[in-house]
């Protein structure tokens, strides 16, 4: 640790992986080391970073020996199947998927929300929220210090990215169907009059259209997907508020990148519009903005929130309406495992020291 | 009326204008004549209907004499103007725009929902709801009839074609720019990369963006916006409400046409989702779906509505979450006006033949 982190990315060649090394390549985060790992399909393939070219290795068969920190974001199964590895071999694993979210032994941290709980990594592994979770958390932890959160009502606005670059390139391909033509001539006089290419990897069109299934339903007879469950599961986690009541309807919209979130919530104790407002300008990773969007959040590293009002439908002063926008590959997954990175270096540095 | 109605549209060449002849076209509506309204600008232009040459007449000073039944779509300053005149010379005014729905002499109308009002129309002129509201009143009030509604908390995904052609010509552009020039790969891979044309008609771009804030903010200290407050102020007059509570997040999202609404409704006896479902697979304009989308909307009738559960952050059998898509030019403007015309073509025979 003298020298830095000896570091590796599981999953590095992901839409998320290059947003992890673009991060690391702006941020001044101490590297001594660095390694790439991702599936056999692309092992042996090369990564430029800081100048160097590296190889990528395969994750299933690579010795993961000497590394400090493993940024995993190579989905659940894969996660599954590697974390354990490479924390059994002396890595803290900071993992993007859902695998080990829940785990009691896992902490799940947003790194302005609940630091402290990365020392209860007992399993060697950190989990990453959620990209939906995430963005509402750094507004609602200040709300909930100030007043006492009670209860969420969320409907969210879901960037394609969402589900990788697969989404993207699916939006980019009914669009461009769509825009040939004169279909979006027709489209613009007669919203019907289109006829797009089957989607696969959702379950309705996504260009020009709203799906409100995002994730899948979840078999226990709630007819929630898994998405709306993480939604409550993660909230009540990373603000410790067990019994915190969720509502959550999972959208996916036409938007590259950038997931929003219209959040109605209510409170044990007297809160205002104003006082809300006053808490939201000085917390960390938040940005207020008059209006939100998700092509404005996309590339930075701030939660947006604005529309601060009132929840007229709730008893005086104990419920907010806003809306919030945040960049779901920087913040919602990159950003805070490095983030999340940033703070163990700083423990193993001082660990080092002592 | 012997031989049918004699029937006016005011802003018969507008987009939901548009609608109104064609929806008249098609539906077996008892017309003995036909005028068609604009503004000065189009007034001399020909329309063609049911095989005839029509020619728009200039509607500030056109003599409305002799019209049994107007349909207005020309905005509510040209509805304030001449609704009023067209009245008073004896025809039955349905109007779609904001200008007479809050008035106490004028009823607000869904005709599913509360057709005996329109016998309340003292001033000869009969609201149609906005678009918004229409799409949900089919939906609650049967759920309302069995359980007692009590509070609402909505966000929406509203369509550009909501703002009228000028909206989705706004869309198309950006959706070209961003398409142009490889600048669409650029997005599927960094969302902030493209820099689409200067809004006009949205305060931020739609392409490819969610924008929340549909309508102006009210200059009432509330920081709602005039679609927030006619959610609001809609809902309770046409459920017959004056006490519901609702707190709405109207949202653009860049979809040409079909709005889309996700509700968490509450209520003040027990309701379960299977005897939601039950009730709205029988509800007059409703269809059930499993994921209503704004796109499967287009060019239909119906409100669909689906992702119908429990409320799980509502006690226990009291709160039910919902998905509703609908065309809001179709249901939500031109075809409710229609649907009260012929209720009022229904009533003028009745009266002709007593």
């Amino acid at each position: 640790m003298a020298n830095g982190v000896n570091l590796g990315i599981v999953g590095a060649t992901g839409q998320v992986g290059a947003v992890m090394r673009r991060l690391l390549e702006e941020r001044a985060f101490p590297i001594a080391s660095i390694r790439f790992f991702a599936s056999a399909r692309s092992a042996g393939s090369t990564i430029s970073f800081r100048g160097e070219e590296i190889t990528v290795e395969d994750a299933a068969t690579a010795d993961p020996s000497g590394l400090d920190i493993a940024l995993f974001s190579a989905g659940a199964t894969g996660s599954r199947a590697q974390a354990p590895r490479f924390a059994a071999a002396g890595a803290t694993v900071i993992d993007n998927s859902s695998a080990w979210r829940m785990d009691p032994d896992v902490p799940l941290v947003v790194s302005e929300v609940n630091p402290h709980a990365i020392d209860e990594a007992t399993k060697g592994i950190i989990a990453n929220p959620n990209c939906t979770t995430m963005a509402a958390m750094p507004v609602l932890k200040v709300l909930h210090e100030e007043a006492g959160l009670e209860r969420l009502i969320v409907s969210t606005y879901q960037a394609v990215s969402g589900s990788g670059l697969a989404g993207a390139r699916e939006l980019a391909t009914q669009v461009r169907t769509a825009v040939q033509d004169e279909n979006l001539l027709q489209l613009v006089h007669d919203g019907s009059a289109v006829t797009m290419p089957a989607p696969t990897i959702y379950q309705r069109p996504i260009a020009f259209d709203v799906v409100p299934l995002a994730g899948s339903i979840v078999d226990d007879g709630s007819n929630e997907t898994d998405e709306e469950k993480k939604l409550r599961n993660e909230s009540r986690k990373i603000l410790e508020l067990p019994d915190l009541l969720v509502s959550g309807t999972c959208v996916r919209v036409p938007v590259f990148t950038g997931h929003s979130l219209s959040i109605n919530a209510e409170f044990a104790r007297d809160i205002t519009p104003e006082r809300a407002t006053e808490l939201l300008a000085d917390a960390p990773g938040v940005e207020l903005a008059d209006i939100p969007t998700p092509l404005e959040a996309a590339g930075k590293d701030p939660s947006f929130v604005g529309r601060i009002r009132a929840d007229l439908s709730a008893p005086e002063n104990k419920g907010i309406a806003l809306f919030i926008s945040n960049d779901n590959l920087r913040k919602g997954a990159a950003l805070n495992a490095v983030q999340i990175a940033e703070l163990v270096a700083a423990k193993l540095g001082n660990a080092a020291r002592a």
